[in-house]
Parts: structure tokens; sequence; C-alpha cells
């Protein structure tokens, strides 16, 4: 059976088990306290040398690390990743986009609360707000005209995106100037099989 | 004709240049100067909300963003990505790698020095150098068993971390304790058709 490596709270990791939810595939989810350095222990680097959840194991012990490149193995073939080239390509730019210009700003913010670590931060946390709320404008003009990230449909890049924006207030993100990025949130809550981050 | 929206000293544009020419694909090049804030005026905003290069235009005028999707765009079905599910998962992984474990670090300390800017961060530069050692060690241990990154041969992987590890030294990375890296990096420059970031 699959394994998945997980923390609850994590947004990467809750871009996987989503994924898993909704595409029907069983799954053993082994919970790894990242808070507590086990994404960091001898053993968890054998599985990723980059010391980060999730990885998901396949049955033959190879594991499978960063969350897009696995929501891509687990979505070919499926409803959730287009076969045209170009909405293909669309999928992976906004996925490369949620990595560069959103997560380091909004989930890393976000973290730096859950974690307790906000005080010691402070300093940097003004100019990864002010980047977060640009990458919140782009999806807002993009979302303005479109119902979904690509091809007019829920695909992996709707789940890489809502991971970290739906719990971007944990952050002290204000959405109420996100009015059609909030209806797209609400669309994505909507779908069939889909579980809050806080479920297992 | 493709075109390239590119800045010549960009390794981003630089991944999806030498990607061209090593596909033997026709391309016009056009300079978009960063610097001069040429990735934000409203008309280059058309072609990419997130004001950023490199973008690649397609006949039809469809413009494609985030470096890393449009390689993997042009890679589809040439033997520079492989076909087997799980390699193109380590693909993807590693080039996800690249986008959030490498390139905040390696190539932004280096934009600094370029751009003239090292004083003004220069609080912020032993952190962004750590964090780039670090990744510079995660490559070093996969180099050490392997001659390339995925599958054994060269690939769009191979281009993603190339790009901007065979100029870490202009922001100042020592590289002389990485010779499995070193060899790669011999090794890429030694595929046909490779150019140097300098060459439009």
């Amino acid at each position: 059976m699959l394994k998945l490596y997980d923390f609850l709270e994590s947004g990467n990791g809750y871009k996987v088990r989503l994924l898993l939810r909704q595409l029907g595939r069983d799954f053993e989810r082994i919970e790894v306290d990242i808070l507590e350095g086990e994404s960091r222990t001898p053993e968890f680097l054998t599985r990723n040398p980059n010391g980060r959840i999730p990885v998901l194991e396949l049955d033959d012990g190879t594991c499978l690390c960063e969350s897009n490149a696995i929501q891509w193995y687990l979505a070919e073939g499926t409803d959730l990743l287009p076969d045209d080239p170009i909405e293909r390509a669309r999928v992976l730019q906004w996925m490369f986009f949620e990595q560069y210009s959103h997560e380091p700003y909004i989930a890393v913010v976000r973290f730096w609360v859950f974690a307790g670590q906000a005080d010691q931060h402070q300093d940097e946390i003004p100019a990864r707000m002010k980047r977060g709320y640009e990458a919140l404008d782009v999806m807002e003009r993009h979302l303005s005209h479109n119902r979904f990230f690509v091809a007019d449909r829920y695909s992996i890049a709707d789940i890489a995106l809502f991971a970290y924006t739906h719990v971007a207030h944990e952050g002290q993100f204000d959405l109420s100037p996100y009015p059609a990025l909030r209806d797209w949130l609400g669309r994505v809550q909507a779908q069939p099989g889909w579980i809050p981050i806080t479920q297992a």
C-alpha cells in the first residue's frame, strides 16, 4: 500500500492527502512531526535527502518527494490533469508559481505564527506579507475571468494553490479584498471527495 | 516563429535558451532589461501577469511562463524528458527542488551582487548562503553516485540545476568542496549543442 509521510497542518502534505482521497486511492498516513525535527533524522533523510515532507513511498520502496511532483505522478491519466500539451504546461506554470511566488510568503508566515516563531521573525514578516499579497493579486486577476486555474475545470493546479490560500488567514492575511478568489475557494471545497486540512 | 522573452544574465532565461538550442529549434530572442523594470510594464504584464522572464510566445500568441514549465512543454517527446512515469516524477522533483530550495538562495545572492545590491542586502546574505550550501550538499550527495540527476542521462532536470549552479561563484559560493558536482558541471558542458549563459 502507498505510504504518505505527512504532517497534518502542512499545506504541502495536504495537497497529496486531498488528491489521494479524491482519486479514491488507499494509503497509510505516517505523521512526521516536523516541529520536533522528525523530517531531519538519518532514517528520514534516506527517504528525502532534502529533509521535507510530504514523501510518497510506493510498494517497492521508491520514495517520491516535492508535493507538486507527487501530485503530477498520481494525477497522470486522471481527470485532474489535462491531456492537452498547452494545458499541461499551464498546470505546471501555476504549480511553479505556487512554489516560488506564493508558498515562501503565505505558507512561511503562517508557519511562523503556528510554530510560535512570529516574534523572532518580526523583521522579515512585512516584506513576506507584501510578496504574499502580490501572489494573491495575480490569482485574483486570473480568477476574475476564470472559474479554475486551467482549462475551466478543477485540476491539481487548483489543489496546489488552494492548500495554503485557504488557510492564509492563519498567517494574518486578509482575503476580504479578493472576491473572485474567495468564490474559487468555495468551488474547490464543493468538489467531490474534498476533505479539510485537519482531516487525516 | 517562437519568441523568447529573455535576459541574458538570467539563469531562468538561460534554461529555455539552452534547451531551444539543443533541440535545434529556431526562435527570436527578445531582451527584456529586468534591471530597468521592463518585465513590469503594462505591456509585458499581458504576457506574464507575474512580471518575470522567461516567457515563451508561441505562433498563435499563447504565452507560457515559468522556466521549468516551459522546459517541460518543449522537451516532451524528446530525449531530454524520459517516458517512464517514475523518472518523469523525478525530473519534476528536481525541478521543484531547484525553484524552492536552490534558486532563492544561489540565484538571488548572485543577482544582488550582479545588480550592485549586495550592500543593501548584507544582513540577509549569510542566511541565504547557508541555505544555498545546503542545496549544494544535497546535489553533491546525489551526484556522488549518479552521473546525471535522473535515469543516468542528461535531461531537463540537469539543465534546471546547471543554470544557476555553474555561475554560483558569481555570488561568492565556493564550489571547491564539491568534486562530484564539479565533474557533473563538466559533463553538462560537454553535451552537444551546449552554449554558455552569455551567448544569445
